[in-house]
């Protein structure tokens, strides 16, 4: 078992932190946050103990998790496993504190945010265990957000390229490191309740199913604005100015879409996340706008994506068409396209994302009973 | 520098292990509560990096305290201290986590509530340091409770046999406990404020000082009553028997006076501490009474404890009678006397308590300009 710190107990360390010191030296920072995961995995054992299971709670070190000296956002080099091993031999239940190691110089190291899940996989993966059981608030993964589409179906099995388009485009839960992590490391996954028995979804480099859906998910994303610089005259470079201007202001742009106009300029739309909109916007009329020779920027809040995700399309031509004729006959307009392999988006009005999803769902026959 | 958990921070702990445990495995339990103590060392070297002050944070481990197996209460085998050595040498403030070591079996332990100061001192010790400073809410040993006796002054220095005597008979701080580890391990102790630079109380083998006052200090305690066992038979075994049910029952038992009686019987009086009376009377009055054939027991809440200390009463005859005269002629009755070589305690009515202690000072000629 490998646990977290409890509750919001990372964050009142970091705010402990804040309250003391403006250097925050790494070291000292992993010495602090790591006695979150300390504290849950001695508390942990404690009531694990009182249930009659016999449990032995380890620090990182203690599991043998060797790091770099990357304070705050360590790597593991090595896991020396041994005593996890004995315990397990022994019919105990290891407890292994998340996130945490020892480096090469013999410091207590913190693998960054979130990163008990790399703990969790590295050790599934160095103990050859059959799958690395994730548990979370949710019972599985669902072939849309049951609370926009009640028939959503809980999926039984789902490829890690699927399950990543699918949290890469607002399915919530698991979080995409965590699957990332498993991908990387071939640990195939099970995603399931912490409340409940019922079995969870299983993710694996291959499905499980006999016969494969075409499309497994909808999901939808209403988190990211639409930004369109209008007027960008058509030569080389220009793109490249425009989104490198905006990745040195650290602002993560997903969706590009270009057209060229009649009169030998174009325009680029593109989404970001809702938060850093105006500071996106305040980069192109600073800076880049009067460089490159650009007319202006016009930016909307009220835009939402919807995506449908399955491996099956690459072999199943017609799905995009599919896509863009159920929405077109429930009266809902496309305002930008991006494709994957394996994925379709589409940018609708924000007003209209929930109807899409429901929509889709139906046509692509994913309603449950 | 040994550092403890910051606040309340150890009671918090302990509070979470209740809410979650009956059984509170010691492994288990140590590895939660030096969490405190693994917090307050990081921040505390963030503090001191924000200052300029070069400091690193050590565990106990890493500090290189090995003890015994003995969970919660573990005992230090040996220490081996090369990184905060390392540390030294390099211009690196250590910053060391009290109370703290790995065992022989490679798990967390605990050195018990109080421990920071055994490490501090073993430190000390092992690291051959001229002396171990102790920053406290005090600015030093006082000759009484300056709350008491306002013309009562810092000592410049002080034996550890007077400043035992001084802590067993009501001097709060330091606490006894620091004081036994310091005075066994033969380490020089500075007991000093931790919020002013002023020098504190000097603490070794030996005063400091070329002429030694004959008393040093005068204590008072009114934490403790008196219980009185009336018409005891006067044979052997009796006072051994009724002790013996007072301690199987974990009740500390400190002052003792004996009177032979005219009739064959004896009075037997003692002191306990008064959240121990009622269990006392009971243990007394439900068992050993009757076995005993003892007549009855008095119990008076209402006594408190002055004592003078100072090892030169050893080659000083007439302190106890100094002592007596100084209480009678100012109206005060004595109780019960008890001494050691370097000590004279009398229990007076609680409501004399305070002046007994101010007519004592004065009379001993402790008295401040």
């Amino acid at each position: 078992m490998v646990i977290s710190a409890m509750g919001k107990e990372t964050d009142e360390l970091l705010l402990m932190a804040d309250r003391v010191s403006k250097t925050q030296p790494g070291r000292e920072m992993d010495m602090l946050i790591t006695a979150g995961e300390r504290k849950a995995v001695a508390l942990m054992c404690m009531a694990l103990a009182d249930l009659g299971v016999p449990a032995q709670s380890f620090t990182g070190s203690q599991a043998g998790f060797v790091t770099d000296t990357n304070h705050r956002n360590a790597k593991i080099l090595e896991i020396r496993p041994g005593r996890v091993l004995e315990a397990i031999e022994a019919g105990i239940v290891p407890v292994v504190a998340g996130a945490q190691g020892m480096s090469t110089d013999r410091d207590v190291t913190f693998l960054g945010r979130g990163g008990s899940d790399t703990t969790a996989v590295a050790l599934a993966k160095v103990l050859a265990a059959d799958v690395c059981e994730l548990y979370t608030d949710v019972s599985g993964v669902f072939s849309a957000d049951p609370r926009v589409v009640p028939a959503a179906q809980k999926m039984s099995s789902i490829t890690f390229d699927e399950l990543l388009e699918m949290t890469a485009t607002g399915c919530p839960k698991p979080a995409m490191r965590s699957v990332e992590v498993a991908h990387n490391h071939a640990v195939p996954l099970h995603v399931r309740s912490a409340f409940t028995w019922e079995l969870g979804t299983y993710v694996g480099e291959k499905d499980l199913l006999v016969e494969e859906p075409i499309i497994r998910a909808v999901t939808h994303d209403t988190s990211e604005s639409k930004l369109t610089v209008v007027g960008v005259p058509d030569r080389p470079g220009v793109a490249a100015t425009l989104f490198r201007a905006l990745a040195d202001d650290n602002i993560n742009v997903d969706m590009i879409v270009q057209n060229v106009a009649a009169d030998g300029t174009t325009d680029i739309s593109f989404t970001v996340p809702t938060e850093d909109l105006d500071r996106a916007s305040g980069v192109i009329d600073n800076g880049v706008a009067d460089r490159l020779g650009i007319r202006g920027v016009v930016s909307d809040r009220a835009v939402g994506r919807v995506s449908v995700i399955g491996a099956g399309m690459k072999s199943n031509p017609g799905v995009a068409a599919t896509m863009f004729e159920t929405l077109a006959a429930n009266g809902i307009n496309i305002d930008m396209i991006s494709t994957s392999a394996i994925r379709i988006s589409c940018v609708v009005n924000a007003d209209q994302v929930e109807q899409a999803v429901q929509y889709l769902h139906t046509a692509f026959g994913l309603d449950g009973q």
